[in-house]
């Protein structure tokens, strides 16, 4: 793997290299001050309703950008292409998984609607430059995520309920930590839960669903916050016939800062 | 016409008033705590365009709710009905005027999409409780609106200028006027403009597009707001084949309140 070139873009660098077939890992820790993010792609058939659940679940779905159908430049991004300039993909047919690959030029159509939605590294640095660490983040591990029993309101045929991430905070941080990301509504905003995993449909904390467990320390809570993977299991759920997303942890880089 | 019964929900009493066909004037100042939204309804086949004009455009376009096709009871207004709880409604087709009318019964399909849009009568209430006056208000007229050279981000076949409302503000007001409607992104937010008319495309500020002139004192500079009617007059510049929306100033009075 080519290391990532020093110029005024580290974000256009990382999207090259994605391009060029020399990344494929997961972005967290690259072009930091960057926004990130969630990539779904529908077709234009259910491209309003996939729009209206974003516009009714602002927490997990903040849309960063949404492209006209069969557009692959987003504006968020110069001289970026959506099929090309992601680490990995996911193909979706009829709620199932089919296949993860580097590019998907092969699946476009010209009725293929983009979406780009608000991702929680964002917050990460913002609680980061806060003085609040993050156990993932200091392990190199994925965030935790978890299913919940907490519903979505539904739009169209898009039904289901939250994913949400966990990160665990001391607890004298927690209010901090709270006011910190209600001021990024852009990327999930404050938590929608804190402290009891039960009373949100989690049986388990060491058993996440999606990403890794971290370990929670006696003077620590379990913090939740909403999270962009929602989408994706919401379109699972409601057995989408055909649509494409970012393979986890593998997001889009924009170039947009997050200040 | 009957006067409005001071029940526990005025909004209520307003919106059956409208549907008995017993009220059919303006809005503003009726039920006063409670959200007045814009209404726009087009056919499912535009309903995507337009809701990503909406995204794109959240000053002018600020979405308080959107309905699924077909649906006129809104989540927003208790066992109210869009077809006939607002006091008048206006038809288009080909971007034309075609007729206002106070009952869309007749014009109902299943494939009609609503949008219902803030109002900036919602930070009025804002700027008169922090001591700021306005005068429209004071002199019961509409509120003056422009038509303006600031183009819209277009959305599909939805593209247009922005058409922006009109207040005096005394020069000493002007920056709490801001800080008070910068709170209140969900209607409209702070102002896209201050103090130079003919920067923004306006000649004559005494020639209003829409509503009412009002005198602008040699203490005042005239303040701009984004305003709800831009997505009628950018339906009107795209031509769009059909579509309902309220007629100026009857606005629609959900159950929720502005604070």
């Amino acid at each position: 793997m080519k290391t990532i070139s020093a110029t005024n873009n580290p974000a256009a660098a990382l999207r090259a290299l994605c391009r060029s077939g020399d990344f494929n890992g997961p972005t967290a820790g690259y072009a930091d001050d960057h926004v990130q993010a969630n990539l779904m792609i529908v077709p234009k058939e259910y491209a309003f309703d996939f729009l209206l659940f974003c516009q009714r679940n602002p927490k997990p779905c903040p849309l960063v950008e949404v492209l006209e159908p069969g557009q692959f430049e987003p504006r968020s991004a110069l001289k970026a292409d959506l099929r090309t300039d992601l680490p990995a993909y996911r193909i979706f047919e009829g709620g199932q998984l089919k296949e993860e690959v580097t590019d998907i030029s092969a699946y476009w159509r010209d009725d293929l609607v983009s979406f780009l939605i608000g991702c929680s590294f964002s917050f990460e640095s913002a609680l980061i430059e806060g003085g609040i660490p993050l156990r993932h983040i200091e392990q190199q591990r994925n965030v935790a995520m978890y299913k919940t029993n907490m519903p979505c309101v539904p739009a169209g045929r898009f039904t289901g309920n939250a994913v949400v991430s966990m990160r665990p905070i001391k607890s004298q941080d927690v209010a901090r930590a709270v006011e910190i990301t209600a001021r990024l509504p852009q990327v999930h905003g404050a938590p929608v839960h804190i402290g009891n995993p039960q009373a949100i449909g989690i049986a388990d904390l060491m058993r996440p669903d999606f990403g890794e467990a971290v370990e929670i320390r006696a003077d620590e809570l379990p913090v939740f916050w909403a999270c962009g993977v929602t989408p994706q299991y919401v379109a699972e759920l409601s057995k989408l016939p055909f649509c494409i997303t970012h393979a986890p942890g593998k997001m889009f880089v924009t170039d947009r800062l997050n200040e």
